[in-house]
């Protein structure tokens, strides 16, 4: 099962590596996308699985069985971050087919329809939003958001009609209550607090969902080398104190709430960004997180106050656009006790715990029972060309996967 | 003549315009700029010169004599920041062409050529250098600034060759000093000086040359939800004290010193840039100018010991490239006392004056005598949308340059 993981990791990532010094670019709705996927798709027909794509590009690869029901879902995504590693999203695709594939070797008949689905996008680094696939499943999808443009001008909604699909269509993606009976995503941490608890793997509580803001800075273009100090309105100058800001106002939150919020500027564009021009304008992409909501309105009401003061002091205009701002998600109890009882039955030790991080499996809770399954990686890293998660415990996902399948469509599973 | 100049720079500027909502965008070495320069040649033809092209893309306009000599020259450039003006570069090329109608109109008959010339590339906006054909023409060019790329990762020697110039072949641009007597560069003054002290047109004594840092800051990607704030090393949150710290210390030298040095962070450009990613790397250009060199020394010295704090305080590291360090120039003083008579000839008034920005005049200097004739610009605004001179000073600038052109070509003006 290890090195059958990892070929089918490897091919899904057209690598011959799982950890490459520039890590894997693949982003929304591009072709190298569409070409994992087409790769995800492949490997459950060589497993005798049904495959079929939704109106929104989220590909579905069906175990059917006489008489139908609701089905019994598992999956993630294969799209990355920029520079980003080959398991965040991928453990979660491959370890569902695997589970499938053990499932089958072991002859089980299963009562109900098991899917594994490849989410499309989930990732938010070209776009700003996050999880486009899982949103429309769940009927989540806001259709202006189409208009939102990644760093070259394309909008949402062409880089979807880029890859064949339609964006109004995508509304079709929807499915019904009565089409799937739970859902359960497996993920890798992409932190430390499996390891630090001396567990095996994760069993998620709630999701800590961001707030994401875009800030920008107004101010006024002039020559470097004869606009006099005082007489700039230094957009960039501007945005500095605002970074710091934000890093020391999230540290002392910590301090004050024991750990349960994180805040980052982690984006930043300046224009004309040229070496003889003041910054004319900054635009700093906030993203902010908790499974505290007080917490992340506490940090954004700062940050408004900072802003304010920052125009007072400067003369140069800040305004801000909330790009997201969900609410933090709680996960079914009921599948979270089966997820933790399935390592009981593998001889695995679950830590039960919140994610800091957002994943398809928050929109799909709004539809259906749903739970996530987190596997350890590397260091707690993520989002970075380094990020890696052993065949070990790949393999043990698989385990814990087909053991929730097994015991979801059994006929007393079905509950 | 009025409106033969600013039908000749609307012309050169391909706008129907001279102040348009997004500016104008030539960059070094680009289709734009060798079409402006292509109706700059069309126009010197028009009014009966020579025209040529040198090895780097300059083009010279001359006015041969019977038995030749060294040249006076004039000029400027035809390149702009991105979302520029029309008058940064233009102002000098049309004026310096107005002249040669004005006194061809006067039926003056010149003792030496006269050549007008239109600089390749004067801005550093693509490429981090500034001045690349007047470097050539001077003999200043290091041909290792080749290698130096845009932000879409094209080379300078790339550029260059894409606009049908070889890269090596530069150097043959170089001019010896027998083949010029002088050269004298108009230019809008990108500043409130001139109106401040109530003059019409400013004579400038030296030229303050930029120093340019990029300022590498490298940290450490993550997630930016499950990564605790404080196991993080952010680029952009270590790289925002810099920042604020390089506007203070400039506020504090000009208190210091009375207004004599700039220094700001005009570009910075993150990576990978990214809504979910703590910042991994951030480059921040640093341009500081004073014509006091001793003074950006100290605001060098300054940089350098504040990045050895924020790498020390943050555990982010920091790479400091001194991508120009060129000393002031100082220009030369009889070229600048005929500048200056040739005010009172006109009957306009002259303000001496240093100035702030870089120009081709400080390549030109180091090897002919020259200088720097300053005409107004609206609210001192220049490398903005908004840049803008009068054609009523357009024309004194050609009255200027006539005039001195007219006394170094005279026999008795030829020392």
């Amino acid at each position: 099962m290890r090195e059958w993981l990892i070929e089918q990791l490897l091919r899904m990532n057209l690598s011959d590596s799982l950890v490459r010094e520039q890590g894997f670019t693949r982003e929304s709705y591009t072709a190298e996308e569409t070409e994992a996927i087409d790769v995800f798709k492949a490997i459950a027909e060589e497993l005798g699985l049904a495959v079929t794509e939704d109106a929104a590009g989220n590909a579905l690869a069906r175990w059917e069985v006489v008489g139908g029901g609701a089905a019994v879902a598992t999956g993630s995504h294969l799209d990355t971050v920029p520079n980003g590693g080959a398991f965040d999203g991928g453990a979660g695709v491959v370890c569902g087919l695997g589970a499938i594939k053990m499932l089958k070797e072991a002859d089980f008949e299963p009562q109900r329809p098991i899917e594994v689905i490849c989410f499309r996008s989930e990732e938010s680094s070209r776009f700003g939003v996050s999880t486009i696939g899982s949103k429309a499943m769940s009927g989540l999808l806001d259709l202006s958001i189409g208009e939102l443009k990644d760093q070259h001008g394309v909008t949402l909604a062409q880089a979807v009609e880029s890859q064949g699909f339609v964006w109004q269509d995508l509304l079709n993606a929807k499915r019904s209550k009565e089409q799937l009976n739970c859902f359960v995503e497996l993920h890798i941490e992409q932190g430390m607090h499996i390891l630090n608890h001396q567990k095996d793997y994760g069993v998620v509580k709630g999701v800590a969902c961001p707030v994401r803001l875009a800030v920008t800075f107004n101010g006024k273009a002039g020559h470097t080398g004869t606009t006099p100090m005082d007489h700039r309105q230094d957009a960039l100058a501007a945005a500095a104190p605002f970074i710091s800001f934000v890093q020391e106002t999230a540290l002392q939150m910590n301090d004050a709430y024991g750990k349960a919020l994180v805040a980052t500027v982690s984006t930043l564009t300046a224009s004309p960004n040229s070496m003889n021009v003041i910054p004319q304008t900054v635009t700093a992409g906030v993203d902010i997180r908790s499974v505290d909501d007080g917490l992340k309105r506490k940090m954004t009401d700062a940050i408004h106050m900072e802003a304010k003061r920052i125009e007072e002091t400067t003369g140069v205009t800040i305004d801000i656009e909330v790009l997201v701002d969900n609410p933090s998600v709680l996960l079914d109890d009921g599948v979270a006790r089966r997820l933790a009882d399935a390592g009981v039955s593998e001889a695995y030790t679950a830590h039960r715990m919140d994610s800091g991080a957002g994943h398809d499996v928050m929109n799909m809770a709004q539809s259906w029972p749903s739970g996530l399954l987190f596997i350890p990686c590397k260091d707690g890293l993520s989002h970075h060309p380094d990020e890696y998660a052993s065949a070990e415990d790949l393999k043990m996902g698989v385990e814990l996967l087909a053991r929730f399948l097994m015991e979801a469509t059994s006929n007393d599973g079905n509950r």
